[in-house]
Parts: structure tokens; sequence; C-alpha cells
């Protein structure tokens, strides 16, 4: 897999951002560590996700890509697979819910995708989307369950550790466990002594149950300001990645989930989704303690002004202000 | 000028954060222009503003500095101050209204300044400073007419050039003057080609007026919500400098700073404050055209959760999100 994710890396060279990785000294100091977040937020679609996308889309044959691909979601999976699909001349249909934001349909509709809408609490996209496939002959594109979305996401660890050297330590953001996973065997490859932690909501604390029961547990339409992580469980190839290469799963509750993504507004200047600030905060809540150097990975920033204003709404913790910039 | 900020620069190396340039492939197709952004909303404090109060603190002599230094401020440069003067250990005084905001009021104390609240609607906050000069010898600090800060306002730009090459046009925003009048002798001096354009809200259009009709003019504190831009006017040594070295000054709308601050929230991921969106506002609006390379200085990212409420809830036009990231 790691050789997986050097040859994805070649293939996203100038296609892909180099997301650049940022630190703050006042969270250094507050923490007595030494952060480095990776801000996928720059990534283009505003999130990691174009990088699996673009990986897995590229590794289909010609004939294929002719016939066209199909993915299912209301976030920024299906944003990437749209912006693939119109970089690659690959046609794209996307299955949404019927009830997604104004704002996530026109901007995957304006990348050129067919969106084909459904009724959540009546249909299964699952079902459109197979039977779209059997129908047209589409590819699917899942979003995490796929080696090759695997090894795309891992390469902005890859790239991580390019820039920063060792890590001690490792802080991943985990939903259906893609991105989580193919950072794992990035980070064991380049540093091999780094440990590598997902985190996740505790509303959706799936991976962390089946991580700590080796079974694999899910959860239902789980209620996180986290909206990316909302996955019901890990998956076939995920969950198996996750046991040999993740090291621990830690949960953080939503008051920690929106002191981060304020913290990286007010302090660093950051967009951050509710998702995205996951590693960070593990750190600010005290579930993971640092020590060393520690990589965060910032999935993504795709935060709606709805989601925002409820951030901003939210009273500061004084210590969050507190500290110098 | 052109050597002092030289100077100021070699002073600022390993102090100053080296702000990264950041560029949006959206915003260049929208424009048919390449447009770099030099991102001082990721400088220390949040703001170019450091580099100036950096710059002049250290050049004091030492018995200067152990006198002490005071400004006056509710904004950035107070905020600067006070952390110049914790780091370089010189006591810091900063005059500050008695309705400042809490948190910039706590970030101010928590650098270690001494704050003097005053009435804004009976006193004089130059009077409170003048009377503190006299008494204890302070040396004081102006938020922007005084050589080196302006000559340590210019260094940014000299950094961005360094980085990006030569320019063909270069915005950024005027409210003193200082980071307008060091930014464009920076550009001349490195990239003599460059049309410098100073851009104001048409709301505090003094320095624009004063541009044009090479007469000092001034206004009383406008109502703009690009807050550090309310300076009344020009300064002494700024006005000259500016009708010297700037080619051309541009207003714009409240409307086109709030979508501009929009657009760099939604679109690039970045935390700015209205002030620091003025060059992108003006090309958004239209008010400049731009051609060929573009550098846009953002100059801050201190903005506070009632302003960021305020722009998130003004209705986005939707050219601004319709375009493709």
């Amino acid at each position: 897999m790691f050789n997986n994710i050097k040859e994805a890396q070649l293939r996203l060279e100038g296609v892909a951002n180099v997301t650049p990785v940022m630190t703050s000294r006042a969270l250094n100091h507050l923490l007595g560590a030494e952060v480095f977040f990776k801000c996928e937020n720059f990534q283009r679609i505003g999130a990691f996700k174009f990088r699996g996308a673009f990986n897995c889309i590229s590794l289909l044959t010609g004939a294929e890509k002719k016939r066209g691909v199909v993915a299912f979601s209301s976030g920024n999976h299906a944003q990437a697979v749209a912006l693939v699909g119109k970089m690659l001349d690959v046609q794209t249909t996307v299955v949404m819910p019927d009830n997604a934001p104004a704002i996530k349909l026109a901007a995957t509709k304006a990348y050129g995708a067919t969106v084909i809408p459904y009724d959540p609490e009546t249909e299964s996209r699952e079902d459109i989307a197979t039977k779209l496939v059997s129908e047209h002959g589409f590819s699917l594109i899942p979003p995490f369950d796929h080696p090759d979305v695997i090894a795309g996401q891992g390469t902005a660890v890859m790239e991580m550790i390019d820039e920063t050297g060792d890590l001690d330590m490792l802080l991943v953001p985990c939903g259906g466990g893609g991105l989580l996973s193919g950072s794992a065997i990035s980070a064991k490859g380049m540093s091999p002594e780094c440990r590598v932690i997902g985190i996740e909501p505790e509303l959706g604390d799936d991976a962390t149950r089946s991580f700590h029961t080796k079974t694999l547990h899910s959860v239902k339409n789980p209620q996180t300001i986290a909206d990316g992580t909302r996955t019901s469980s890990l998956g076939e190839l995920t969950f198996p990645l996750v046991l040999e290469f993740v090291d621990d799963m830690k949960t953080v509750s939503e008051q920690a989930i929106i002191e981060a993504v304020q913290f990286l507004f007010y302090r660093m200047k950051l967009v951050v989704e509710p998702s995205g600030a996951l590693g960070l905060a593990a750190l600010l809540s005290q579930a993971v303690i640092p020590a060393g150097r520690v990589g965060v990975v910032i999935s993504g920033g795709n935060i709606d002004s709805s989601t925002m204003r409820r951030v901003l709404n939210f009273n500061l913790k004084p210590s969050v202000d507190r500290h110098q910039r």
C-alpha cells in the first residue's frame, strides 16, 4: 500500500495543491509541544477528498472513463468527483439527497455533474447508484472503501512528512477511515516511530468502539456538528487497515470541536469545518496529551453559514482567547 | 527610504512571520489575471502592524527603551506595540477607549501592557498620550506617521516580491497610509513598472480625495465596516509619500467589502478582517481592472464575532459562489 501512495503522489503532482503546513506559537506554548497542521482546507474543492477521487478516476481504463462514473454523497466527495470528472473529461453522475444545501448542489452542478436527487426518507442511495451502474456501465467511485481512494488520501500525510521530517505523533479525523488508514500507512512508512491516533466525535464513536473491540460497530446518522464524520461505520478495507496501522482512537465532545473551530478561526485565521478540527479538539480537550513533534491533519474547510453562526454563537471559553498569539 | 525597508527586513528576520502568498484558481479564471495575496492575517498579532511596531521600538536608544513607550489605539497597533514591548522587555502603556471590545482589552493586557482607559466622548487620547510622554519620558509609537513604522510596514511587500518576482499591479488598503506608502516604496524599488493603487472604503475616502486634489482632506469617524481604515486622514509623512510613490487611489462600497470577505472565507478558507479585504473588493467590484500579475496585500485577520456575523448574514451574490474553486 505504501508504494501505491507513492505512485498516487506522482499522479497528483501539478494537479493537487501542495497545501501549506501551518503552526501557532500560542498553541505550542500552551501545549508544550510542536504542532504542525497539514491544511487540506486549502486543497482543491476545499478538502482532501480531491486526492482520492483524482487518483481513483485516473486509474480507470479508457473504456471505463468513456462510460462515466457515479458517486453518492452530499458532501466533499461529490464535489471532488464532479471536479475530477470535468478535469479528465469523464461524465459524472452524483446521487444527492433532495434536501441537500443549495450551495453544494450548485457547486456540484457547476462542475458539470448530472445530479440525481433522491428522497432520503423513502429511497436508498446505494440502490439508486447500483441501478445506474448496471444500466449505464458507470464505475462507482466510493467515498472511502476503495484501494485507489485510500492511496490518494494517504498522499496528504506523505507530503506533510516530506516537509516536516519525522513526527512523534499524528492526529487524523476519522469518518469512514479512508483518510485515517491512508495517513497511517504513510506515517508508518516514512516515520516508523510515529504514533498514529484517529479522532472521532463522541456522538459518532463507531470506529473507536470497533478499534477497541476488534469488532465492527456502526452508528446511525449521528447528529454531530462534524458532518464529514457521520459515516455509519468503517469499511471492509478500512477497518482491517485501521486495526493494523493505527495505534489508538480517541473521541471528543461537540463542545471541544466547536472550541477548536473557534481557535482556528480567531487565533490562526483558518476557516476549518468541524470535521477538520477534530485533531486540535483532541489536543485542546486533553483527550490526547501531545509529546514532541505532533502532526495534525486539517481535513477540510467547507463550512456553511449556519454552521459557522452556530460556532460563533457558542460562548468562547476565556482560556481560548487569553493565550498569546 | 528603500534602504530603510531593507534594513527593517534584516531586523525582522526570525522575528516576524514570513507570511504565505496564496492564490485562487477560481479568481484567476474569473478575472483573467494572476492574483497573488500576501497574507498578513497570518502575521504575529494577526496583522502587518507587528512589522512597524517592532522596527520602530527596536530602533529606540537603550535609555529610551528603559523609560518605556506609549501608544494610542483600540486596534491592531495597540496589540503590536504591547507584544513588541513584551518581546524586547520595554514597558508599554496603551491609551484605549473605555468602550473597547473586552477581547482586545484582554489581549493587550495579556502582553503585559498597562492600559489607560479614556472616555472618547469627553477626552482626547492624543492629550492623554502627550501628558504621559512629558510626565514619564515615554517614547510615543505612532500608528503610521513615523519613518521607522513606515519602513517596517514596507517589508511585507518586499518579502512578497522576493517570492513572486515582478508584479504589474499592486493593491494596498489605505487607512493612515503607513502600509500603503511603505508598500509603494518597496514595489517601485523592486519592480519599477508596477502600478501601485491604494484602496479605501467609499465611506472614508479622505485619502482618495487628498490624492486627486493634492490637498489633505479628512473624514470624521467614518462608519465603514473596515474599522482598520477609520483614520481621519493621511499623515504629515505619509501624504507626500503617497503622492510621490502611489499611482492611483480607488474606493469600494461597503457591499463590495463584505462580498470580498465572504469570497476569502468561503472560497479561499482565509479569515480576513474587512480592511484586509479592500484590494479584493476593488477587483471583484471592477473598481480596478486587473492586468497581468497582480499583488494584493491582505493587511490582517482580526475580525470579531459580531462583524463576522454581519458578513455571514449578508446575502451572497450568486456569482460569488458560482465560480469554480
